[in-house]
């Protein structure tokens, strides 16, 4: 009998009537042949309700106590669908991280998962019930609960479908799959039926919110097939898989933004080496997530080197910038928190070598200056202004004929 | 060093700054010298809006299911305990019921303590911190979670108590104590600074709504000194403790009084053993909690057998009682919500046989009639109408001086 894990995000399980559509959903999928095992998230806003709570309460928030505060959710919103799915006549069984043996390192509100043990959930499925898991949430090796941080159940969801061996990983949402570029930026965007993992990987990097890239990274190495999906409309949407070596691949799959990073410069570095090492050491150290970093070569013995951050990283990354201009021996830095990143993603760029051309083209023809590339092998990002990064989105969405 | 253990209730938890208010309390508590342990209920009416939400979920509700959901609330309010604490110095550790180690049997909504190990309670007291342990839940012996029914809280801290070997166990609440009357109907009600288990116990069977019975009994039983008072006004409330031989008794402790039963009476009923042995184990299976038993001397070879049930029961006990008149050979059943019980309870009434007397003398002065009787050795019950009890309460608290 196959095996499905099923997902559904805190949208889908927001109030009474969709726990009782997704408990509908999952009892027609159970009476159609197949195993199930669902993963849920917490319901609609609890989690951010949990956070605002806790800081009415206290500015000291250990991290094992809002680890316990914000798994909580969980265990309500589980609860609720066995009660739904019990009264259609469905086996339904919840488990939290701990009971579903989802063992993690110490490491509160951002722990990794190092085992899954899973014996309670193969008992339930074995006597044909459906085990419920709480996503986001596992016990770790000190016997605390603990939470694995932003896109949180959608890993639980990918790790228990690689532990129990599944044939699919379906991530049930608000959005009907993956699309070839934000719908709300480009209303002809085309739904994906198939990506593969490393279009995924990439775009998720990129902006592309749906999946979150942990996860997506998480099936990739397992070799986990996702199926990204509505659940309000239930229709078939995005399958995440392997690369297909049969099959063509479209030269550009998507067109993806993101307007979260701001960028920093620092001016007249001197030309030698070691200096960029301590200073991308010195960001690390302070837990700032270098994206994109852009070195000019060098004139007059000295050179810029530009970066992108995360925007909430971007007053200290100008902090810990300034502390070294002195042992940098550099002239000055400043920062722009008004950009934007445009990507392309797909496989078969790998193979056609006119992509770059046609995107700084089609960049130009509109108006768009590029302040700075970047390039993978399957994808070309390039750091324009804010304001226009819409522009370019809909431009290389219609040049690369994606809609 | 002594040991207290502090349970709060859900109003004293029941928002941010009552939070706060507690956290401080505990934290003087600490630094005044005691070793603390803290038992928390769910904030405010938390657990009936799950139960609410439940009732909009499904009709099905399995009790293993029901015990996630309504165990939930605690973990809320425990973690933003432990972070108010920690924002005061406090190093505060949380424990759901399963970390302290609160084992139960597998009666889901009303499980029964069989084990504490509190292993994990007792390092972190061993170390100077505060463990803050969530209060009306367990673990079953099958790993389920489980909850511990009504004043499930108040059982979870005496126990505690009795487990670590606490030299009291304090029971904050929205009053200040335990009162000789219910104030709200005897403006006059002092507050006892003192009363026995014993009392207590009567107190709480007949409407005495401070403390829940099975804590007491609980209490009574270990040996466990509680002390009831406010976490409002935080002032000394009311000891309930072993009864004190060197200490003269008060004939009569307080008036206590109860409007949530109803009285059904069966009719005609032949004087012949085994009649009434049969109704009662027929209304023990369905679980009614009869509570007072009234059967008059036969006349004419028949009798009436009067019993009191909690309202919720009446229409069980009806249908129960109609389908044993064949069988009972009775002439009719018949059933009255509109009664009351008022209570005298005092440790002293053992030794002084005037109590009885004053209180009927006092009841009759009133012009309110007595409908059954039922008396231990430290309590008179009377039921009466129901519309009558409050000047009943009035007339006997006066009567005895009890302000």
């Amino acid at each position: 009998m196959p095996l499905v894990v099923q997902k559904f995000g805190g949208t889908s399980v927001a109030d009474a009537e969709r726990i009782r559509a997704v408990a509908d959903h999952v009892a027609r999928t159970r009476r159609a042949g197949s195993d199930v095992v669902v993963v849920v998230s917490a319901m609609g806003k609890t989690t951010d309700d949990l956070v605002r709570l806790a800081g009415e309460v206290s500015t000291s928030q250990p991290a094992r106590e809002l680890d316990v505060l914000l798994s909580s959710g969980e265990r309500i919103s589980m609860s609720l669908l066995c009660m739904a799915l019990a009264e259609l006549g469905v086996d339904a069984v919840s488990f939290t991280g701990s009971q579903a043996g989802i063992v993690t390192d110490t490491e509160h509100t951002r722990a990794k998962i190092v085992e899954i043990r899973g014996d309670r959930l193969r008992e339930v499925l074995a006597r044909g019930g459906v085990p419920v898991v709480a996503g986001f949430q596992g016990v770790s090796t000190e016997r605390d609960v603990t939470t694995l941080g932003r896109g949180g159940s959608d890993t639980t969801a990918v790790a228990l479908a690689a532990a129990l061996g599944a044939d699919e990983c379906e991530i049930y949402t608000d959005v009907t799959g993956v699309f070839s570029a934000d719908p709300r930026v480009v209303p002809e965007a085309r739904r994906l039926a198939r990506v593969s993992f490393e279009e995924m990987l990439e775009m998720a990097a990129t902006g592309g919110r749906v999946l979150a890239l942990r996860s997506v990274e998480f099936a990739r190495n397992h070799a986990v097939p996702l199926h990204v999906r509505s659940s309000f409309t239930w229709e078939p949407g995005t399958r995440v898989d392997e690369e297909d070596p049969t099959m063509e691949q479209a030269v550009v799959t998507a067109v993806t933004h993101d307007t979260s990073e701001a960028k920093v410069t620092v001016a007249g570095v001197p030309d030698r080496p070691g200096l960029a090492a301590r200073l991308f050491r010195a960001l690390a150290d302070r837990g700032v997530n270098v994206d994109m970093i852009v070195q000019n070569t060098a004139e007059n013995g000295t050179t810029d080197i530009s970066f992108t951050v995360p925007t909430g990283d971007l007053e200290t990354s100008v902090a810990v910038t300034e502390g070294l201009l002195g042992a940098l021996d550099a002239s000055g830095v400043s920062s722009d928190a008004g950009v934007a990143r445009v990507s392309l993603v797909g496989a078969g760029m790998k193979t056609h070598p006119g992509v770059t051309a046609l995107m700084f083209e089609t960049l130009a023809a509109a108006g768009i200056n590029i302040e700075m590339i970047s390039t993978s092998s399957i994808r070309i990002s390039c750091v324009v202004r804010a304001e226009r990064v819409e522009d370019a989105v809909r431009a290389l969405h219609a040049a690369f004929e994606l809609g």
